[in-house]
């Protein structure tokens, strides 16, 4: 499905639906009510009938969240989306909160009556969430209810729950038969005197099971719940009609399915000591468990599916490659259409993606493509749509940030293009990013370091230039699962070792708000650091490069660059080189030619 | 009292004492016992009474424990003392333990019985130290159990405690009165609704009270206890021998002094709410204060001493010029002496104090200096003594950290120096080190970052070699108290957010075994960093360095160095110049100006 340009909500939805929702209030008795963007599965992708929070205020970030109470709602966003949310929210009746500057609790505790309650739909927010915020709001004694969602009550057309197909995901790409995982993290339970681990993570289970989905746009997976067993089977709650004899067949015998419906009564007959994730796990599963010894802890298939294996860490590569073709393509064709001031961004997109889509080994994009000129590239998750699509100005900054999802693995990329002569500001501000984008690329770091050790890095060339960028260097990338996967990343929240097979980007930016935005975006994955002269004996970790598309010279100050900057820029310019001539026609490869030439 | 260079243990002396301990242990019915290297003042210098750990086992290291029982005794050390301790002591009889690698909660659960019994000294261990080891433990039925120290029991000839005087630090350099302290700081008391706060490292009392004291070398604290409480008074527990009238006076009505001996006495009489240091208060404190509701949060003078005020900051600046002089003459004195093939390691140490000594406002070198030769200047904190002593070879590197207390401010520094032409490996190092170094000096960044969000910078030059150093970037450093002053750091460990006022030491640097040392360091003090143009709105912070001390050059390969590098050094290397040319006569002003040529 090609990516729609409607402006999906408008302003002015927002304010009767607003009321509709304080009227409800009123008549329940509590005080507030809380409306989170996530699905009881957490994912960042939701499926339309959850999209409550847009179909409430406008807002259509991918994270954030509103808080509504009698006299005021306050939708909380982060950095990313400062920009965006005043333009698609009234801001006569929502009032933007920036997050996680305020935090939720104290803003409960800042705007409510003391003793005062708050409802919140138990399947949505899980119960680290509830717990912070019980501890957050005890000193004003604010009460969290579990709550029949309000929104769900009001909201009259609201779309029906999808039904998309599952699939068998090969094992030629999932590198490990799904028995075998089973096994292996069931004897980890078993070790860890688990009899179950309750999973609620979509692409947890199409990992563990090696199965896809089709519920959602852009994220293969499917919206199912499961119990891994510690005598190695698993219990898989999913609606039959999704289900094929084929799907059947492959989960084989120690896969028990069963309906949506019976997920909760089987919580209920467990009785032994059960797993659940405390980041993960619906607040919702904690009365049905109250025969189980509850143990709060993570996600057994988290680490085991960040670390890539030879198969998936094979098969990204070989998308990627695929990808980068469809992207050099692109890049080729900007140049030839931009200068002419004719181009919209959604020209780019929609020809970025016909691109991708001419390789039939696309399955879809991995998100909605970001194709931000001039002030929209401030935007950092700018979505263009027919009201704010711009007519790129030549010598504009371009920002392009898209993705591919083929059935050996996802690609994320950003590339900031000139679409003629830019300025010096912005020559200067594009080669800061990108001196963090390579310190990222060359880093080698001892064995145990975190994302949140390496963040700096990406950031140094911009600080000490008074500037920097209010996202996150990098976010985990699943093989053909979600763009955006856990636990590892590069940025403050990152606090878990990064290990070899894990995957993550590498983007720092810039953004200037009014005038231009910067990212440069490489997938990389960890590795074991190759050797070198003189080194240590100490173990050191390195990113080996996924992403192989040209860096655009024309905004690069090479005055800027330190040799060893220059050095990486023109060694991977010639693999880019190197790789990609080969797929390329002759206008093309002449192209490439001349994007890639040396410093 | 000049450094002296007897070896102050032989590491033949620890096995017929811990043969002792053994005994007593046995006798005990303890199945371990702990030996840590703290006093009940949690400090890093301890009084010779208090020497316990390098006692039994002959280690003199500045961090580090002993863990006894019936058939192995381990000598937990990290990563600054892996070489020092091997010649320290007997490891026929005592083990080094890497640590943190191992912790000693794990150790004790591999090498005990289930359900063994484990002594410790209640005020030796902070209650956070003991929670830890009892949670660490707990799966093994180990117990820890208070006991009196049997160190003490069997130590026959053991030292008095230290009487050393106390003194009034005068108000030009403390910046604010003693009763405005104590006023500021027992209002936020009011404000958490406690009653008293609980205060047993001797660094804060004489820094609320404007005092100083001389119970230990190199660190003017006076080893006393207090309670700060919410009426805006302070019951200060201290040997009266210590006071003068002019203390006495100074301290006034609102500070009641009385013997240390009342200080368990008067905790038991505390019934309100009671703040102690989770991180620094003796266990033993907690069973006297069973009247009072304890709440463990952080010793409130922490964070108000450690952002230093302008007259801390102004004295901090004098001093650091003071001592520079003195550095730079020890420089030009070492280029003189070393060439000659005759200098020692106690030579270079000796010269050094003298030259700081000569400056009557010297009160005291702040450390046992540190000065390792070749092989010996990877051993990263080495104290040179009559065994170890090294004749300088000329072309090798020696590595003198070291500094000195005066009454405006404490120094810490550290230089690297060729003592003659020197080979490519070492240049390299070097130049690593120093960029890691000057990336941290130019640092600036957003306003919240803690030291562990910046250790990278100053390690990614290394890593990229394929090295890095076992120890922290930095330290933070008091104003005429002690060298080593939390909370703020550069390291790992550091997560609490950098404020202006902070001061830190800088110091990467690069240890190859059996070959050579490298460290270089400047004190930095937190500044809000000076504008830019085309900066952000956003507020940032940077280092203002306050160590003026060339930087030997002959180590430095220009090539690697970047443009932005080299325009920082030859920067800083103006500015040693221009401020300490006046103070300087012919000759080291020769020398000054040839080791500060611009590169």
């Amino acid at each position: 499905m090609f990516q729609g340009f409607d402006a999906a909500t408008a302003p002015s939805d927002g304010p009767p639906r607003l009321a509709r929702l304080r009227t409800a209030l009123n008549q329940s008795g509590l005080d507030g009510f809380l409306v989170p963007r996530t699905d009881a599965h957490q994912g960042e992708y939701v499926a339309p009938s959850d999209e409550r929070l847009s179909w409430l205020t406008g807002f259509t970030g991918s994270a954030g969240f509103c808080a509504v109470l009698p006299h005021i709602a306050a939708v909380f966003i982060d950095g990313r989306y400062t920009v965006q949310v005043r333009s698609q929210i009234d801001t006569a009746h929502f009032t933007p909160v920036p997050w996680p500057a305020t935090q939720l609790g104290a803003w409960l505790v800042e705007n409510m009556p003391n003793g005062g309650f708050v409802g919140f739909d138990p399947w949505l927010h899980t119960r680290s969430e509830i717990q912070k915020l019980t501890d957050a709001t005890q000193a004003a004694n604010i009460t969290l209810s579990p709550f029949a969602n309000m929104i769900d009550a009001i909201w009259d057309d609201r779309p029906a729950p999808p039904k998309g197909q599952i699939t068998v995901h090969p094992l030629e790409f999932a590198g490990e038969p799904h028995d075998q995982k089973i096994s292996r993290l069931a004897n980890n339970l078993t070790r860890g005197d688990t009899d179950h681990a309750v999973i609620t993570l979509p692409e947890n289970i199409a990992w563990l099971l090696n199965i896809r989905g089709s519920d959602i746009v852009r994220n293969p997976v499917p919206h199912v719940f499961a119990v891994l067993n510690a005598d190695a089977t698993v219990d898989l709650f999913v609606d039959p009609d999704k289900l094929t004899d084929k799907v059947l067949q492959h989960l084989g015998t120690k896969v028990h399915t069963h309906p949506i419906g019976a997920f909760a009564p089987l919580l209920k007959s467990l009785d032994g000591t059960v797993l659940m994730d405390e980041g993960s796990a619906p607040f919702a599963l904690i009365a049905p468990l109250s025969n189980a010894t509850l143990i709060w802890g993570r996600d057994p298939c988290v680490f085991a599916k960040a670390r890539k294996n030879p198969a998936e860490l094979s098969g990204m590569r070989a998308a990627h490659l695929r990808d980068a073709v469809a992207m050099v393509k692109f890049l080729c064709w900007l140049d030839r259409e931009a200068p002419k001031g004719t181009l919209t961004e959604i020209d780019a997109v929609t020809a970025l993606e016909g691109f991708r889509r001419a390789n039939t080994k696309l399955r879809d994009i991995s998100f909605e493509t970001i194709a931000g000129s001039g002030p929209n590239g401030a935007i950092v998750h700018y979505r263009v749509n027919t009201d704010t699509n711009r007519t790129v100005t030549p010598g504009e900054l371009l920002l392009v940030d898209s993705g591919g999802q083929y059935l050996d693995g996802t690609t994320d990329i950003t590339r900031t293009v000139a679409t003629g002569p830019v300025g010096a500001l912005e020559k200067r501000c594009f080669t800061k990013v990108l001196q963090g984008m390579i310190a990222v690329s060359r880093a080698r770091w001892p064995e145990g370091l975190a994302g949140r050790d390496l963040d700096a890095l990406a950031r140094f060339a911009l600080w000490t230039a008074g500037m920097d960028y209010d996202h996150g260097t990098g976010h985990g990338v699943g093989a053909y699962l979600s763009v955006h996967e856990g636990p590892q990343g590069l940025s403050r929240r990152s606090v878990v070792p990064l290990e070899p097979g894990m995957v993550v980007s590498n983007e720092p930016g810039y953004y200037r708000e009014g005038a231009f935005g910067i990212r440069i975006e490489n997938l990389v994955a960890v590795e074991h650091a190759p050797p070198l002269p003189d080194q240590d004996i100490r173990s050191m970790l390195s990113f080996e490069t996924l992403t192989f598309v040209p860096i655009d010279l024309r905004l690069v100050d090479n005055d800027l660059l330190s040799g060893e900057e220059r050095v990486w820029l023109n060694t991977y310019h010639t693999q880019v080189r190197d790789q990609l001539l080969p797929a390329l026609g002759p206008d093309e490869q002449a192209w490439l030619q001349a994007a890639t030439v040396a410093l």
